[in-house]
């Protein structure tokens, strides 16, 4: 029996040339804007993770924020924040990495982890990677573990999944598309 | 009988001179470290508004996300993301705000919202005001209207409640601090 159907494709918006021109940029603003499809995302999550033996949730600044506070809500897991640089106030670890666009760096609070953690780390999309690998550095380098790394949506061609399995982290995606998938 | 009591306070961090010299920045990530104090956030706004008639939840751009969500999923509202300049793929409108520390732009997808819609717009803190009244200037510009601007904290002496009250938008937070409060 089939308990609930979403065309999960169907409430994400392919957008050409954006942010920059040969870019076809997903658009998950109309997921949000369909209580059933949003239903439909998060306890897809909670659904795997619910006897899953993390610590703690990572979220990714910002729009990894809108799934992964979802979870973390209702697993009643801590919620740690990596967010782009100088947004977080007090002492950070900081790791550069390079975008689909360009450079940048992660930041997390550096007391947010401890040795023996084992963080989910959720971002709403992987492309090429260089987020989540960098929290995954950022995850290690306070002496914690990554469980997972999971998303909405994976664009396996842009070799990001592949790249994170590299780094001994396993990834999750609800879907995937094609680069040139309409 | 109190079923539940947290001293909120106790997981807002004050971080002197963030993002400037002279500013007390309150850090909301403890908070987010904590699910017993994310459950009793979440759920105080979850309480207020579970019989509210407002057809939308408007989420602001990246700490309003986190909360914002969770109330959309448990409250089954579509939820709208109102963004900093340049994040929102589609055709947007747009409105300029002084922030606390400078200037800025607003937006959000000119299709998010309709004429006769109600809006509850969320924040994490209330300050100057400027993003929860330039996202009240966007509702209205669809012909939709503001229910209430809602945050966890609001700082009264910056001015931004009253501002907000005296555009006709009805303003609710968990907490408040003085500018000075340890």
């Amino acid at each position: 029996m089939i308990l609930n159907q979403l065309d999960l494709k169907s409430v994400i918006r392919a957008v050409p040339d954006f942010p920059k021109p040969g870019v076809m940029f997903r658009d998950i603003t109309p997921l949000f804007q369909s209580p059933r499809a949003l239903r439909f995302v998060a306890d897809s999550f909670i659904q795997r993770y619910v006897e899953a033996d993390f610590t703690h949730i990572g979220a990714m600044d910002a729009r990894g924020f809108l799934i992964g506070s979802i979870i973390a809500y209702e697993l009643n897991k801590p919620l740690v924040l990596f967010r782009k640089r100088g947004k977080l106030p007090a002492d950070v670890l900081a790791q550069a990495y390079e975008t689909e666009y360009g450079e940048a760096l992660l930041e997390v609070h550096a007391d947010s982890l401890c040795e023996g953690d084992s963080v989910l780390i959720f971002d709403d999309l992987i492309a090429t990677g260089g987020t989540l690998l960098a929290a995954a550095q950022l995850v290690r380098r306070m002496g914690a573990s990554v469980f997972e790394a999971a998303a909405i949506i994976d664009l396996p061609e842009l070799g990001g999944s592949t790249k994170l399995n590299d780094a001994q982290i396993p990834t999750y995606s609800l879907t995937a598309f094609a680069l040139d998938e309409a």
